[in-house]
């Protein structure tokens, strides 16, 4: 399809068939909020499902919930509350406002506008001689300002306590860390995971699931001792992934590098096993759900584009109407949030790691003489003390002088040495305190959908008729399976039907009943909706005895075969799990021709 | 248990193994924002599950997921805006705020304090010389104000577009009836439901996860035509509960009524069929996750709790600490909803209701002359023949004299009734527009939470050891069971522990593998948070040949039995179900003696 075709159809398809729509659209609608209809929810809802069952259940993680809301010390720990800006341009005429950085981007050469100071944005709008998107008034000569993307609130009454939605649902983990080692039994490397709602006051939302001002994220949150938890690579060392460095895409001709997850650690072009163990085990998953894998790509941040602490990071991209969607990011972000909210807050973010054997260390120490200092500092001699202790640790041979020079609040005074008692002792350690380093998979959950949604899309012909239909994988289609009397008026037939659907419900399938319309409208109904499978109940198949047949038909293809009522529940449990594929059900089965 | 006890001992077990605690510690926390760790998290997502299962899919509603802020207008339809307000009075020398209702209510008999206007509250206050429960000042002369409890931020730049974090998962249903009605075919009765979180800014959360200002509910918006949709109470009508009607709340020594939910709906003790409908499911599930239903009652609203275009309404509450918390309400709430929106926003929140047969009716209709009408009245022509069609319909009788007259923005003016060419037309009419009625089952979910754990704590004593533990529904429990390999350094025992995990894993199991300790002490964890069964692999089964067993341990009765690792599977769908009870199990199997 030519660019754009494809997710203007599907947003007509979207919302007439109940995926998603913008919100409130009743009272004119506000950019960037949309509402799934049962068929989107269901939708998000498996795709949750699955990635809680590989990421949290089978990595053996564990899984928290936190608020929403945060207080905003949290915030300055974390440096939202200074650095989580987009640059604002404001329309003088028509009071509309832009982020700057996409206008110029939009309109020049540029693809880093991000990285201007706000100076240089607002000269290079004059510069290009922007004008407003929405009204076409001269945008030259207006400031650029920063914009903090966080939605502000208060907590309580009044203003005393302000408090911030939270812009990534890690915060929630980070902040809980003392509490969630001890679940942890403090024993490195674990990890936690959440599922929730995220938000981000975006300037000028585009108009679809990808950039709203709400959305839902599922991150992991792995914390390792950089010095003694080695990433084990044996499960995914051979999976293909398809790798855009960093060093390509600065290239004129920068390549793809088709390779595997381990050669790429070998290589060096993954620079962390950590982070190419997690490429492995997403770049399964996003297969198992759906992705059309010549559609997705692992790009590598440019050094511009990370952040400061960050040592490696990529980010999983899929292609939507030629444009690359940042669909996840995985990031290692070393010891940067714990050490910041061991700064800020007031509890313990380390954990104590144990030495293979005990170590002995020499550690200089000071015992000061308080009778001395106390009547000579008064009510300093405390401070002294303590000063005393931290230049014994910082420079111990200071003590080798008859004198040493402290500074008490400012003021300098001097110590005889003697009264220091400084002496160098052997200790004893079992372990130490580390701070432990963190790598972040992060997962866009609305961009995930959107995405399964977009390679889904799909028209065809059937008998003349042209067709649209989604092809869901069975693993997170809304709908499992579709059944449909033939007729709806033999009751034995319709009888039939009805045990069928409430076998396959207590089974734990999500099913839809259809006795309305043709049979083909039926089955074009539910192709729609990316219901994989639909099964017919006809008189040609009632025999009694418990020897019903029923027809089930595959929704892409459109083949059928006719099988026995009590195969149908481990045919579609394995159909479902991707164990049994269709064309194993038509070897073993009688075809119906259409 | 002596009053507060229990949810002090629960509170100090939920945080420390792991089911909730206060968010944000580290920064001093902020009240009426929770937690939840892995123990929690899990229990609280098959409540939710157990919910999704029973009211959305059992009942074949429709599921749909909607944004937690939303515009300003969507609010001012609701009435949020200007009357979702708390009694707030601030003390004037700590500055501390408190719900001027509840600190009356605390010290003195009124029950009611807030039906009290602002000045009332103000002077009963005074009048009982009540001071800051915080630092003991007088809070005599303090004026009462109201507080708006939604929390509040600005959507994008600046402050022109304000928005509100929903009070109520609701709204998002309401707001979408335009587009969720075709979804439903426009065929009522349906309901659509959905789980998610909301926002009440409290003035002073109560210090556990039952008065919280971030929450999540399960909400149910039931959409009946109230002429042609009636209750089928056949599933229900033998539901035995137990009910503390207004009436009976009202008299000075009122009881509580044990009866059917058949007897209640007809003897018009529960006022509305469709209420009684779903306080009879509510009350099959509340029992199948765990509420102890001798601490539970369906209480009805006293006429002043109840909205005044509520008809009926009724809360189920659970009995904690010997109060009686609000754990879901059930009301009947009119058409009042979508005719709000309906007034104030742009989109039809109606259904058209076909008639059995098309109805001949009589209509009044005008056809006035604007030859005449134009040139006589100018500018005013178009409303003054509005005015005549709007005459026609409310006072036909009118257009009997020569002539009619019309106010015409505030004018009077007259008009010959000749010019309006009345007349009485008979007009076919195929069915109605109706604004549909809504009966509205609305669930906390943190609080059904809070009252698992609190009627599933228990202690006892085992071998002369203090043991603490949570006889949670297998239903709903964190963790479905305990997989223990006896001892950790005979390979075949622990292969065989592993495969048996594997498998319940396979099975849709959530499992515990747990081989460090004694076994007593590994059951005494998992009964601390509340896994019913666990598995023990020992020598004693080690059978080979397929031929292998195992003992399976119930949590609360301590019970073993020995039985084939094959049957185990299904032994624990069944259990887990509810289909099969432990005395099952020990009746067909080698009871183990502990």
């Amino acid at each position: 399809m030519s660019e754009g075709t494809e997710s203007a159809a599907l947003a007509e398809l979207a919302k007439r068939r109940g995926f998603f729509f913008g919100s409130s659209e009743a009272y004119g609608g506000v950019g960037g909020f949309y509402t799934y209809g049962p068929q989107g929810a269901a939708l998000k809802s498996n795709v949750e499902e699955a990635w809680r069952e590989r990421f949290a259940v089978q990595e053996g993680n564990l899984e928290i919930e936190a608020p929403t809301i945060m207080p905003e010390p949290v915030f300055e720990a974390s440096g939202h509350l200074d650095g989580f800006d987009d640059m604002l341009v404001e329309c003088a005429e028509c009071g509309e406002s832009h982020r700057a950085d996409h206008l110029i981007e939009d309109n020049s050469d540029l693809e880093d506008a991000e990285t201007l100071s706000l100076e240089e944005a607002a000269e290079e709008i004059a510069d290009l001689g922007l004008v407003c998107p929405n009204c076409g008034a001269d945008l030259a000569g207006q400031s650029v300002e920063s914009f903090n993307l966080m939605f502000e609130t208060n907590i309580g009454p009044g203003s005393k306590t302000p408090g911030y939605l939270r812009p990534e649902t890690a915060q929630g983990i980070f902040v809980e860390f003392p509490r969630i080692k001890e679940y942890a039994r403090n024993r490195l490397p674990f990890g936690v995971t959440q599922i929730g709602r995220a938000y981000r006051n975006e300037i000028s939302p585009r108009k679809n699931i990808v950039r709203t001002r709400e959305f839902t994220q599922a991150e992991l949150e792995h914390f390792i001792d950089p010095e003694r938890d080695e990433a084990d690579l044996s499960a995914v060392e051979d999976v293909e992934v398809l790798l855009y460095p960093a060093t390509e895409q600065e290239k004129e001709d920068g390549e793809y590098i088709e390779t595997t997850i381990g050669e790429a650690v070998d290589e060096g072009i993954i620079a962390n096993a950590w982070i190419g163990y997690f490429l492995g085990i997403a770049q399964e998953w996003y297969e198992d759900v759906g992705v059309d894998m010549d559609r997705f790509r692992f790009r590598q941040h440019l050094a511009g584009e990370r952040a400061h602490y960050s040592a490696d990071c990529w980010d999983a991209e899929s292609e939507v109407d030629g444009d690359w969607i940042e669909i996840a990011g995985f990031s290692y972000r070393s010891d940067y949030d714990l050490s910041k909210h061991g700064e800020y807050g007031d509890d313990d973010f380390t954990v104590f790691q144990q030495y293979d054997e005990p170590k002995t260390v020499e550690r200089a120490v000071v015992d000061p003489d308080m009778a001395t200092l106390g009547p000579e500092f008064g009510a300093q001699a405390a401070d002294v003390a303590d000063a005393l202790e931290a230049l014994a640790e910082r420079d111990p041979d200071a003590f080798d002088a008859d004198e040493v020079t402290l500074d008490i609040d400012g003021e300098e005074v001097t110590v005889d040495t003697d009264v220091a008692n400084f002496s160098v002792e052997t200790q004893t350690e079992a372990g130490e305190h580390i701070t432990p380093h963190v790598v972040e998979p992060s997962f866009g959950v609305d961009r995930t959908v959107y995405t399964l949604l977009a390679h889904a899309y799909e028209t065809d012909e059937v008998d003349g008729e042209a067709r649209t239909f989604l092809s869901l994988s069975p693993s997170v289609a809304p709908t499992n399976v579709g059944v449909f009397p033939l007729v709806s008026n033999v009751e034995e037939l319709v009888d039939l039907a009805d045990d069928v659907a409430e076998e396959l419900r207590a089974a734990g399938f999500a099913v839809v009943y259809d006795d309305s319309g043709s049979i083909g409208r039926r089955y074009r109904r539910q192709d729609e909706v990316g219901t994989p499978f639909c099964i017919t109940i006809d008189r040609d198949g009632m025999e009694g005895d418990g020897e019903d047949t029923v027809t089930i038909r595959e929704r892409d293809s459109g083949q059928q075969v006719r099988l026995p009522v009590d195969d149908l529940v481990q045919t579609l449990v394995g159909l479902r799990a991707g164990t049994t594929s269709f064309d194993d059900v038509l070897d073993e089965n009688e075809i119906v021709e259409a």
